[in-house]
């Protein structure tokens, strides 16, 4: 499956793994917490119980760290049967806090690309988690000024997708998305009968694994780093050309 | 100092206290929240350390149940030395779920009221606090389907306000923001040049009070509930001749 890219007039990233790293810093904030619940119970248990209460709390709370946090709270008062201390349960929310104010770190050459991208395309971004945290990011990543609109969502359903499609006026053929999950930024998009291109991070939050991946067919690209690549992708000059016409 | 009606083409509600309850969910969150703290300290106490500690958190954490449960959890921590047992912390986390899954009470005849507008003026929503939170309290209400837009913001500045402006392509002489805070639904929206009506709801929470309020002079209504008050105050009839023309 390859991209149809003389259709595309509009360009929509993920953020958190896709124009910048996120998933590290939970990744971090996990492995902290699990050293604070080591004295209870081994690491694997610790891990697959946060898991769960996660998925879990989703309903309740949502993407993004505060809920993530409050999670980590409700585990930790649950794996220990309520011994845990305060104080220890003020680490998780120094960790909150610290995850909250950590550098936004542009992947490579993500500002490259975009100054190729832009004015040959509108750009977007569309992500998800909580509302004052991704804004923050945003203004703090340096990038905001290349994009045209910033969706932050809830979750990254095919409604969710429609909706913004439909606000912006952007038919589906002539839009393509950019993300590192296949769960929330490739499948929802293919329904709708727009394109999307998978750009996979090293690392998966496991809620955003999809089953029997290997089974799917999607246009992919192993990373956004090399340019060159990209815009030859997304067959740049054509679209140029064709814009020149 | 009266409202311009003639002039208005959009109206926008506030939706907290504005068109369903919600401090009420809040009060009494905190109240249960004191009476676990009652043994270890009195209650104006913890009700003016807690105040501190949400304000202190507002830059992190922004608005909204989830944040408002951090900040519990850090006060009860700070004010018990670490004393505070994982269970009296998974009491406050229940009480989170619990403010989240609050039936959204509709404010008197705010429906009806609606009902009356729709058709004649473009009807937003532009409200702060969790995103997640917030859609789902709207989905809840029943009356999604009245506006054309729903606006969901971190904080509500002037700036917030005229990003929102443009992104509808809407002329500030043209708005009207109604809500029960002056600090994020009237001043901010005066400030642009725009008209706003003040609906004072029974309670405020003490961040959201303005200094020498009585020195102040907005349009202000005692509530919304008056439906033929409203409308006459919106000067409905004169608007719908108007657009007759």
């Amino acid at each position: 499956m390859t991209l149809n890219s003389s259709q595309i007039r509009v360009i929509a990233f993920d953020a958190d793994d896709t124009l910048w790293r996120n998933e590290d810093i939970f990744i971090h904030a996990q492995d902290e917490f699990i050293n604070l619940l080591l004295p209870y119970h081994d690491e694997s248990y610790v891990r697959s119980h946060l898991g769960e209460v996660q998925i879990n709390n989703l309903e309740h709370f949502g993407y993004g760290i505060k809920g993530f946090t409050l999670s980590m709270i409700e585990t930790a008062i649950e794996l220990t049967e309520g011994r845990i201390t305060g104080n220890e349960i003020h680490e998780i929310i120094q960790l909150a806090k610290c995850m909250l104010a950590s550098p936004v770190e542009l992947l490579p050459n993500v500002e490259s690309l975009l100054s190729q991208l832009k004015g040959q395309f509108r750009l977007l971004v569309i992500t998800k988690g909580d509302l004052l945290d991704q804004e923050s990011k945003l203004a703090r990543s340096g990038i905001a000024d290349y994009f045209d609109a910033i969706e932050i969502v809830s979750d990254k359903t095919s409604a969710a997708y429609q909706q913004i499609l439909q606000r912006h006026k952007i038919s589906a053929e002539h839009f393509l998305m950019v993300g590192n999950s296949l769960k929330s930024d490739i499948l929802p998009v293919l329904d709708l009968g727009a394109q999307a291109l998978h750009v996979p991070y090293h690392t998966t939050w496991d809620h955003e694994k999809v089953a029997d991946e290997t089974l799917l067919h999607y246009p992919q690209l192993g990373t956004l780093s090399d340019v060159a690549q990209v815009t030859d992708w997304l067959n740049l000059s054509t679209t140029m050309d064709k814009k020149a016409v």
